[in-house]
C-alpha cells in the first residue's frame, strides 16, 4: 500500500552514504528490524544528520530522573499539537513499548489531560507544551509548579530541551513530507509485545 | 488495565434503562461484540440519547454522495483538532474498517494534508475544519472550491452537518470524560480485518 | 425590506412537508404569531429537523436548576462569539422576554462580563464559553468553580450540553445562511412587553 | 432599571466641569434629548475629553466618500469584535438612524458577512477588521482590493483611521466599565423613526 | 541610505502647512535636531494631526505617578506586539534616554519579562498588553494586581489610555507605511548620551 | 550595569570545561573580542553544546544560495515572533554586520514587511515564519511561491531548517533566561563598522 515517497527531497542509496551514517543505519536496522524513515530522509544532509542524532541521543539516552516513557510522552504530546505525522506515529510506537501500555500513545496524542497517566506526568506535559507553544512566557511560576511534583532544575531543562528539539524535528518532518514506516502503526499495540 | 471510569457522570444499569434505549444497546452489542461507551454514557440522559443517535443516524446512515469512509474522515479530522479522545479513537477504528486501510486513521488524525487520500478528500476536510473552527467565515468561495471537486450543494450540507454534529459530540465527550473502549484502539489495524 | 432569501438551500412549501413537521410549524406559528426561520430552513432535511428539535427540547424545556432565562444567556453569549446572526437575534429576543429585561440580550451578546447579571451567571457563561471554544481543557477546576456558585453536576451537564448543541446550531445557521425573522429584532425591547 | 454606575471612575458634576466641556455636553443634550455616557465618563479627564472628541469629529464629521452610515458600520463591526458594549449599542443606534434600517446594526454586529449590505461595504469592513486585528500585515494587496471597489487612497486612510480610533475608544470603554444609556438600545428600531 | 518614502500618502511641504502645525514642527526640530517623521506624515491630515498630538501630550506630558520612562516602556512593549516599526524604533530611543539605559529598549521590545526592570514595571506592562490585546476581559482582578504594586485608580487609567492611544498610533503607522528616522536607531545607545 | 545572571542554570568555569568546548570558546573570544553568552550557558550541558553548535555550523556556515545576511534575516524575524531576547539582540548584531546596514536588524525584528529588503527576501521570511508557526500547513503552494523568486528545493530546505533550528534555540534561551551580552546591542550600528 505504502508506495508513496517517504520524502519530497532525494533519499540517497545506502551505498552512497558516508561510512559513519551508513553504520548507524545498519545498526538501527539490526536492532529494530527495519530502518525508521527519519534516518533515510536526513541522510540527504549528512552534517545535519550527525548533529540531529547527536542532539537526539544527548536528550533521549542520557541518564536522568525522567523515565524513557516520560520522555516519549513529551514527544508525542507536543508533536500532536504540531501535527507531525512522523513523530506522533513513530514515537507513539516507542511510547507504547517503553510504557508497556498499548493504549497510552493514542490517549496522549489526542488529549493528554484525559490519559491514564499521573498528575505529575500531566504537569510535565503542561510545561512541555508551554515551551512548545509560548516559551516566551515561561517564568518562576512554571518552575515552582514542576518542583511541587518533585522535578528539579535539571529535569526541567530536560523537559524543555526535549520539547524544543522535537519542535525542530516536527518542522523538518512537516516540510520534507517525511512519512512514518508502516511498521510503527502497529508496534506495541498488543499487550504482550516486547 | 482499563479500570478507569468511562464517565464522570453516573452510568445507569442496563436493566434500569428505558426499553428503547436498552434495545438499541443490545442490538449494537450483538453487532459489534461490545457496547461502545458513548451509548452507556449518554444513557444517563435518555432524551438526549434519543436525539443524539437520531441525529447521528440521519447524517451517517443516510444515502448520499459521500462514502461512509469519507464521513468518518470528517469525524476523525475535526475531532482530532477538538482533542476529543473518544471520537478520534472510536471513529478512527470505524474509518480503518470502512476504508479498509489500517494506516489512514492515524494519518488523518495527525495531519490530513499528508495522508494517503485524494485531493478531493483533502478539500472536503479543509471545509469540514473551516466549519468546525470558524463557520462564520464560510462564503461563496468555499462552496466554489468544493464544487470544483464535484461536490454538490447537498453534499456540502452533509459535510457541514457532520462537522457540526461531531463538534457537539466532542464537547459532550470532553466534559463528561468519556473514555474509548480498549477494543477500538486495535480494530482494523491488521490489513486482513473486515 | 427583508426580501432576502432565508437560506441558500431550498425551503419546502408547507404543503409538501411531512405531516409531523408541518404540525410542529403550525403550532409554533399559532403560539408566536410567525414561523421562526429555523423551522423552515431545517425542514429541507426532515430527519435532521426531527433530531434537532428533539435535542433542543430535551435541553431547553426540561426541568432543572437553570432558569429559562439563564439557558438563553448561554445561547446568546456563545452564539455571539461564534458570530451566528440567527441565534443571537432570535435567542436575544427570547432572552429579553424570559428575563423581562429589554437591555440584557445586547449586553450579553457584546460583553457578558459587563452585563447586569449575577456573578453566578457570569461564572456559568464563563464555563459555557470554555466548552464552546476549548472543551478539551475542561477539568476538575472548572467543576469546582461552578460548584462554588451552587451548581451541581447535573446543572454542569446542562450548561455544557446547551453550549455544545447551540455550537452545532450556529454552524448549520452560518453555512446555510439562515436569516433571522425581522420580528425577532424588536421582540421584548419595550419593558411592558409580555 | 439602570441604576448601575456608568463608569468605575468618578463622574464629575456638570457644574464642576470646564466651561468648554459643559457647553459641548449641553449642546449634545439639546440635540439628542439625553447625554450619551461617553461624554460624562471622559469628562473625568478634560484634556483627554477634548482630544478624543476632536479626533472623533475629524473622522466622523469630515466630508469624504464614505457615507455617514458606512462610517458607523466600521465602528459597529470592529467594536463588536473588540467586545465593547458601549460602542456596539450606542453606534448601533446611530447606524440604524443613518442607514434608515432597523435591522442593520444587529446584523453588522454579529456577522457583517451575512448582513444586508453591499459587497463594497463588506470589503470596506474586511479591511477595517484587518486594521483592527492585525494592521501589521496590511500591504499593497489590501489597497488593491479596496480600489477595485472604487475606494481611493484617502478613503482608505479614513477607513483605517476610524477603525484605529474606535479601537482606542473600545479599550477605554472596556477598562472604565462605560455603560451605554438605555435610550440607545431602542433608538432607530422602528422603521418610521427619523 | 534611507531614500525610501516615509509614507505612502502625500507629505506636505512645510511651507504649505497650517501655521500652528508648522510652528510645532519647527519647535520639535529645534529641540531634537531633526523632525520625527510622525509629524510630517500626519501633517497630511491637519485636524487629525492636532487631535493626535493633543491626545499624546495629554497622556505623555501630564503629571502623575508613572515616570516618563515607564510611559515609554508601555509604548515600546505594546508597539512591539503590534509590530509597529515606527513606534518601536522611535519610542525605543526615547525610552533609552528617559531611563538612561542603553539596553532597556531592545529588552522591552523583544521580551519584557526578561528585561532589567522591576516586578512592578512588569506588572504594569502585563496590564498594558492585556488592554492592547483583549481589553474586554479586564476586570477587578486586574485592578487588584496593579494595586498590590502601589498603582492607584488614576495610574491604571493612565496605563490603559497610553496602551490604547499607541494602539491607534501603531495602526495608523502600519497602514501609512510610516518609516522611523535613521537618527532614532542610535539615539541613547551610548551610556554617556544625555 | 549588566550584573544580572546570564542563565538561571549553573555556568561552569572555563577551566572546568571539557577541552574541546574550552577550545571553541577561546577561539570565538579571540575572533570576536568577547564570549557570546550562548557558549557559556550551553556549556552546562557538554553533549548538547556539541550537538547545538554542530547543527548551527551545518546550517549557517555551509555553502549555498542564501547569503549570510539572508540567513541572519531568517533568524531575526522568527526569533522576534518567538520573543527571544538573546537571539534577536545577538543575531541582530550579526545581521547588521553581514548586511553592512545599521538599520536592517530593527526593521526585520519589528515588521519585516516594512523593512528595506527585497520582495524575494520578504517571501523567504514569509516562509520561514510559516515553518516557525504552523509548519503543518506547508504544501506545494509554498514551494511554488518560493520557486517563483528563484529559490530551489535545497534553498527551501535551508530556510526551513534555519527556522526550525532557531526555534529550538529560542526555546532553550527563553527557558534558561539566557541574556545577550551588552556588546551585541551596539555592534554594527555605525555605518563604518566592519
Amino acid at each position: 500500500m505504502q508506495e508513496r515517497k517517504i520524502s519530497r527531497f532525494p533519499v540517497p542509496d545506502l551505498a552512497a552514504m558516508p561510512e559513519d551514517i551508513r553504520a548507524r543505519i545498519v545498526a538501527v536496522q539490526e536492532k529494530s528490524g527495519f530502518v525508521p524513515n527519519v534516518f533515510l530522509v536526513l541522510a540527504h544532509r549528512p552534517d545535519e544528520f550527525r548533529a540531529f542524532f547527536a542532539y537526539h541521543d544527548a536528550l533521549m539516552d542520557k541518564p536522568g530522573n525522567l523515565t524513557k516513557a516520560e520522555r516519549e510522552m513529551i514527544v508525542v504530546a507536543t508533536s500532536a499539537l504540531n501535527q507531525c505525522q512522523y513523530c506522533v506515529v513513530a514515537h507513539g510506537a516507542i511510547l507504547r513499548i517503553r510504557a508497556k501500555n498499548p493504549l497510552i500513545a493514542d490517549q496522549v496524542a489526542t488529549n493528554y489531560r484525559k490519559a491514564d497517566i499521573t498528575e505529575r506526568q500531566k504537569t510535565m506535559i503542561d510545561f512541555a507544551i508551554t515551551v512548545s507553544q509560548h516559551a516566551q512566557t515561561v517564568g518562576e511560576a512554571d518552575f515552582d509548579r514542576l518542583k511541587a511534583h518533585g522535578f528539579d532544575e535539571e529535569d526541567i531543562w530536560d523537559i524543555a530541551a526535549i520539547s524544543a528539539f522535537f519542535g525542530l524535528s516536527n518542522r523538518v518532518a512537516n516540510v520534507s513530507g517525511m512519512m512514518p514506516n508502516p511498521e510503527f502503526y502497529t508496534l506495541g499495540r498488543l499487550p504482550r509485545q516486547k
